[in-house]
């Protein structure tokens, strides 16, 4: 039996809200960006990498959100369509933004850093007209990136649209991805993203950012168990909070907690990791799988997507995750 | 039995929170503004009016907000501690902000109006860190006005007293305040209201205040047991709807509705008759009253108000509102 | 022979440009603001006064500016009627701006202060399209603030008015008027002053203000000549260094300087002294008269402007000036 | 001899001052951005290239500037050291900005457009206290594009800099270089370049430039000598008005005009032309050359830059300049 309930007769299995971006990854890795002079273009940013996931992997997907009136926005609507994607409510904005950036510098595998350009960005003039009730009410399932309410009027959208996922039982996925760059304080970050929390069914983030959520409202506990029942005294049934290499512990309602495990990969970047874990996992539950299983199936896609020069492109089919857990599983 | 429930051992009976203002009432009135000369400095806003109400009715009152560092905020500050209210949590803000001004115009008792300054207010500088969960634990209520929900940082610091009176069981008033002024949008004003609105255990507002709220969610219903239905569902124990000079009505959760009346008045200006209402009203239920008679001690202490030129000056002791009702209800 | 040239055949003297505000003086005087309860109403702003003064000296005079759409703007404007100036070129401001405020504390004629109210006004909003050569070739003198240079888009507007004035012939005054208020920073102020005071024919300033010109572009002199013989390099004739109580010097191209004295007076506060100074100096300079008697003429009108309660309402006439000159001069 | 003296005993012989920018170059070209994967990255901004050239023809040159901490600021200052270039006064911004971009689209040689990123750069951030005399005065000639003056406090920066080379006899080149992006509107823009263009020695531009500096100040003339005539009664003594694909016109103040040629290219895109015809037309001027001799070795540049990918990789030396002078011109 499952935690969650999605509703199976909606036509459309899953929509992204928020951050389409553009990825400009260095060719000439293992050194400074400095010293790098050629780049290649993908499409980026975690909500949009999460949908690009879960259409990958099969899902009839769709995604909320404003990209650029320019060659950049155009690219961005033009990939999502070809991978499959709704763009009925990806909407070009008119009023002169461009869109996000991030150059990825890698240095090592173990020592990457991104290079933003988040002023006057398309993603965040998302507006609450346009939240669509009839678009979200044929969903079963809604993605929440924490960025989407780093300033108005995309803040406003989100509340109006988990509102709408609510009133029509969408399950609402809540994924708090914290980038500061947007942000005008920490205290501003928690309050938001609890208000989300509040009202979300799943939320995914790592120890630092649940943190953020409890810091505005007493001492902290830094304790992942405690962490679940504040939100679970709310609306949420799992809190999935990930630790870096070492995995992610999801806790459900029903009092149980699963420790999910890691894949042997080849290293070229930890980008992408959270979000093909996130896209995969999802897909888990949305099939119904138990959380072990979808836990194992994120944590594989993760394997690969890390392997790989690039976020969204490198995005797994279910065979090929399936042939990870194959391949490092014993029979 | 009452329906809300204080928390009787708490020192501080009542605590406003968001604006502090000046309020510059012609002297020559019965004119437009432009043929008049002179004006009356009073203290103004309507938080600032409940909490004065509240205080001149006995009750042990505090406020939480920022004042400006020049002579009008030294003068607010002053007012309110000469009034025996607790400033302790009146922040002066150092980031060279002025007092937000309201110029009144009293054409007749029905033709008023207002000439805002709310540029650069200090008031909207209350920020989450200003948010002292000390000071809000020892309290049996609180009072929101939602002008403070108008701009940031002030927002945020309305949503940290929220979950922090929430989590202390101090009771959270709402009045829902609309002032176009400083919000961006209408939608804007109807999300975040309603946010607040949900964690509230008594909402006070006018028909179309409540429209604001609903009107993302959906077309409007414009029916007052619908609203007041809609908050049951949340945390709300009361929902008083007004209806201007046709008195108001007070909904119930355990499903009753109570229509409050009006006393005749010499009508001055209209100006400060929801505080004075709201003030009055709100004493009735800390004194563990029955709605009908809060409300209409609330209507009673209007009369007085609408009477007079000023505002917070014009607040009336518990004997002055409780003539008013001698002299105009048979025995 | 004069220095300067006016243009005779111009049906108008003299046109001011840029601030237009209203002043808010405390009625109970000797005593802080906080202990002020009432205010009167005046027309304030340094060049507004210098045009009433101006007007009420009897040259045909007129105005460029903005002014807020509402009560004060409205005041503003029909108070500048009244005083026979003209107002075709006073524009009503629909952006939804206010009119900035100066309340007054005069604690003794010796400690005076003001409290200013300059967010989003409505004379900074002057821009280049209202700026009208038709308008500007028709007057013999244009005067100047500092003040309007404080912001965009007044700023262009003002260098666009002074642009044309000099293709026109007609004389430009310039009174730095300098108000820390809206300025971002002191060489801001310096540098924009100067690029104006470099196309002036007379240019009026403290021995500070003038300082504020020269810091950019190397150490201060401090030396009144070495200041005059900076601007004479460029357009000037005339430059007239104020020495508050201790009267004024004034400098001419011809290599002259004038030491103006000071008329007793009964100050009740020393705002406006340097606006009717300016006023009645400049109707000398116009009248033909010698830089002596001007500055006398200046000096006091200014003692007449102390030694009352407002400053717009007591610009004085020729008569009136004149009559303070014959009881204090020896015959 | 010369129209233009330059101060032969001064250590530096140009500064370039103003906007230092990354070109993100699409390596696949003859399509739409939006197919478009791989860009490289050279250093970009009109004065970066301008003084790119200038240096590379051998003169002395430095830069004023501010560039951001980042990867892309280090990468800046990195390569215009590499190029022999003074980078003492291109100052790290330590305010959270970012480089400027420009990505280019190459569709045909004909067919060429700019995706900019220009909010929040770091070189629109330079400041008055950034233009040090000590630097300026060292210099024979300085470089002013108009960019810079498209917003504070680099605007103020640029006053500065103007006031303090005309102290010290350093020549004034102005280029135009109008780029709609950051400007509020075209009346600002003709303002602020009129202002520089009166302290200006050297001003280029094309028709539709110096259009912009005449229209706010009456009807448009359209008459390349009738502007050069304004700019002489000034401080010019060359005015350079170009046309395009067409050439040059040089007019200078002893009633001289020189029509330049072009020289025949392979054209690749026509980024890069201007800046390189400046940079060599500078360094003639700079040996004393006359005008035409100057013009002829500007477009033999520019013939070769619009020949290459980028921009200031490809500005040539003297001798290649030279080479295409040498081949298109009969002996």
């Amino acid at each position: 039996m499952s935690l969650i309930t999605f509703e199976e007769s909606r036509p459309m299995d899953f929509i992204g809200l928020g951050r389409l971006c553009i990825d400009l990854n260095a060719n000439e890795i293992h050194r400074p960006m400095e010293e790098t002079r050629t780049f290649t273009k993908y499409v980026g940013g975690s909500p949009a990498n999460i949908t690009i996931a879960v259409a990958r992997l099969g899902k009839a997907s769709g995604f909320i959100g404003r990209v650029s009136d320019d060659q950049h926005g155009r690219f961005i609507t033009k990939y999502l369509e070809d991978r499959g994607i709704d763009t009925s409510n990806v909407i070009t904005d008119k009023s002169g933004t461009v869109t996000g950036l991030a150059f990825t510098e890698i240095k090592s595998p173990t020592d990457c850093s991104i290079l933003m350009y988040r002023d006057n960005v398309a993603d965040l003039k998302l507006e609450p007209a346009d939240i669509r009730e009839e678009y979200i009410k044929n969903a079963k399932a809604i993605m929440i990136s924490g960025t989407a309410l780093a300033a108005s009027p995309s803040r406003e959208a989100v509340f109006k649209a988990v509102e709408l996922a609510r009133k029509h039982r969408v399950v609402v996925f809540f994924d708090i991805d914290y980038r500061p760059y947007s942000w005008s304080s920490r205290e501003e970050t928690g309050i938001y993203c609890a208000l989300v929390a509040e009202k979300s069914d799943v939320i995914l983030g790592g120890r630092e950012e649940f943190d953020l959520l409890e810091a505005p409202y007493g001492p902290l506990q830094k304790d992942d168990q405690a962490t679940a029942d504040r939100w679970f005294a709310h609306h949420a049934k799992i809190v999935l909070v990930k630790h870096g290499g070492d995995g992610s512990v999801a806790f459900t309602k029903d009092g149980q907690s699963f420790t999910g495990t890691t894949f042997p990969a080849n290293v070229v970047k930890t980008f992408g990791a959270g979000d093909s874990f996130a896209g995969a996992f999802i897909y888990g539950l949305m099939n119904g799988w138990d959380i072990s299983r979808s836990q194992q199936f994120g944590a594989a896609s993760a394997s690969i997507v890390v392997s790989s020069h690039s976020c969204s492109d490198a995005m797994p089919t279910a065979e090929e995750i399936q042939a990870v857990i194959d391949k490092h599983t014993s029979r």
